[in-house]
């Protein structure tokens, strides 16, 4: 068996399909966000401009973040030092899963260390609690969902994207009498499109089902208390299970499911994935709290959030510049090639120091491949012409189309 | 479909069988571990003394790991703000990766948010980059490793713990064509045994079959620079991918695989574990890389542990408490009933200040419920003798029966 002639093999299927990553080694820098110093191949630096990050709002340099990640560390060390079980369930973890029941108005909540684990390992139980539990899952559901609901060969039906017609039509195909839940999102990252959630809510009434609802692109940024599109709507008491991050518009780390307390409990007794692995360490967790806490008033780098998309939106529209549009924070722009969307986003960073990552398949189908831009509060006027026009020069060199201004 | 119902009778049955877990909420001080504050259920406080902590050495309050950590979160914020390809790659990520892949002389390594999800995504990415692997798997591997082998349906073979006869029979059984791996690890932590690692690695060669070992419970505190028991042995070379944690003698979080370019280059390619979630944030990275880096020379952390763990399994022997003892840094005391290990545990705490968490089935075998203490540098002679006469008093009191002196 020649395994590194199988290993070659697989690592050029990814160059032959051009979806080879090679990784940007950056730093950002604190206080000078969306700044950051670009460690090049060559070993020289350049400071450059994040455009692609998932730290939103700017959290991630705040100085409530940062004080009570430097006082957890002061008073209590580095890492937590065992699993919740084992000596690893601190005030800091009981704090913030206080802080997130009551942010999502959930009798509990329970933290992992990544939203990816939290649905990954809540989505593979819930089958252990509800024997028979059939699964409706939305195609466009994130990696770690797909994975949960896979895990362990339990019942699931795939829905078309938002498509409640199909999603009745499986449910209707179903045993009334077997255990269903809905699992969708609130914001899809890539379209930045949202989900017909009051919809769903009450087609999952209609058939008993259970809603499983993932906010990672949404909490923190929608809602009067940042609790995501759910709070928004008004709608947070019709999800059964919310899932979402600490590490995108909270800027620290970590995920988390908000549910009632039996769930909770049933969850973080059954789930692996929960059970043996080390807590977040305190400071994280301190860290997370206090995010959480300050925006639940912080409203303004919300309002702020919004005004700096909606007029990077409008600027490219102006341009011409196909962007997809679907009124959130997330702005892609639709190139349609993965070679041209290398090459801009290599021209981005070179020429202009704008750093967007390319967005090309399997992320995306094939045909679709995009930028995608997070305008954030911490992002100037400045930040945004200069990101404009560089999009204007590198669009007519590249002749990409252009829509007709009326778009 | 009555949910809660359904509900109520999973936790119950956890309640019949006597392992509903309550977790202990407290909050280590640091500059003085192992003490900690233990908040009770009522309000109140009290000081205690952890002895089933999972930071082995201490790191987690030693100042190289705190000012590193200070200092990253100084320069760079909280979190990450991205997953690995989009933005969140930082030179702190790739110091550590460095620092790691140095440490067992490999040519890469990859950092996952835990160890956890490091076994659990390398090992179910294996079959994807090896069609057809079969792999052989110690029956006490780590529910990490089972979650990997088992979750997408890949061909497994279970073989008896450290039974290399057994191991063998199985490889001979499967077509001498098909793809291989052995999976195990170098000490298993409920026990504190170590595996046949030099056997294992010729069984593998005789059978062309890849080598993966987790060395979670051994890094830091085996090998000359702490590299693990392979190190110790001198058969790093002969493993094809390490897996360990940053989260337990590192004193911070965090898991990775190290392995050669080649095999780290795929699993970061292949991986939706590791692609799809927000890397750790730069300055659990920063922390993790200081403390790895301190211990590839720390050897006085290592020998006052070792110490620390031979007078306290002498002492206990001394007393004729029925301790398991494979001459590693863990020290279970075997007590054989889920009840009174429970008791005794509560008793400690309780009328002692002494934190040691029960272990009972599933985590061990019915009929083998252990307390297992884990002594470490931090652990003063005052804190050994407060524990050793603690034991012997409740020994006494439940009755329980002791080996003769001289076992």
């Amino acid at each position: 068996m020649d395994f590194n002639a199988q290993l070659d093999a697989a690592l050029k299927r990814l160059h032959d399909e051009g979806r080879y990553r090679t990784f940007i080694d950056i730093e950002r820098r604190r206080g000078h966000f969306p700044k950051a110093l670009w460690n090049k191949a060559d070993g020289s630096q350049r400071e450059i401009t994040v455009w692609c990050g998932n730290d939103y709002l700017g959290m991630g340099q705040h100085p409530v973040v940062l004080n009570a990640m430097h006082e957890a560390i002061d008073a209590t060390g580095a890492g937590s030092g065992g699993t919740r079980n084992i000596s690893g369930t601190t005030v800091y973890h009981k704090r913030l899963e206080a802080e997130i029941a009551d942010l999502h108005r959930k009798e509990a909540a329970l933290l992992f260390t990544s939203a990816y684990i939290a649905n990954d390992a809540t989505l593979s139980t819930l089958p252990k609690l509800f024997p028979g539990l059939i699964i409706y899952s939305d195609e466009l559901n994130h990696a770690s969902m797909i994975e949960g609901i896979r895990r362990n060969g339990g019942a699931k039906r795939i829905f078309r994207h938002n498509d409640l017609a199909h999603l009745r039509a499986l449910l209707e195909a179903d045993d009334p009498a077997a255990p269903k839940l809905i699992a969708f999102e609130s914001i899809y990252s890539m379209d930045g499109d949202i989900s017909p959630m009051k919809a769903i809510c009450d087609i999952a009434l209609e058939f008993g089902a259970l809603t499983y609802l993932d906010e990672v692109h949404a909490v923190g940024m929608y809602g009067p208390r940042g609790a995501g599109v759910a709070e928004k709507l008004g709608l947070m008491g019709r999800i059964d299970i919310i899932n979402a991050t600490l590490a995108k518009a909270y800027g620290v780390m970590g995920g988390y499911i908000a549910a009632s307390a039996k769930m909770v409990d049933a969850i973080r007794s059954y789930a692996p994935g929960f059970i043996f692995t080390t807590s977040l360490p305190p400071a994280v967790a301190a860290g997370a709290a206090a995010s959480v806490h300050y925006l639940k008033t912080g409203q303004e780098l919300r309002d702020q959030q919004q005004e700096n998309a909606r007029v990077l939106k409008s600027r490219l529209k102006a341009l011409g510049l196909p962007i997809i549009d679907h009124g959130t924070h997330i702005v892609p722009v639709h190139v349609g090639d993965p070679v041209h969307c290398k090459k801009i986003s290599d021209m981005l960073l070179e020429h202009y120091g704008i750093y967007v990552q390319p967005i090309n398949f399997p992320t995306v189908p094939r045909g679709t491949e995009r930028l995608r831009f997070t305008p954030s509060p911490v992002h100037a006027p400045e930040d945004i012409d200069r990101l404009v026009k560089a999009m204007d020069a590198l669009w007519s060199h590249c002749a990409l189309n252009r829509q007709q201004l009326s778009a």
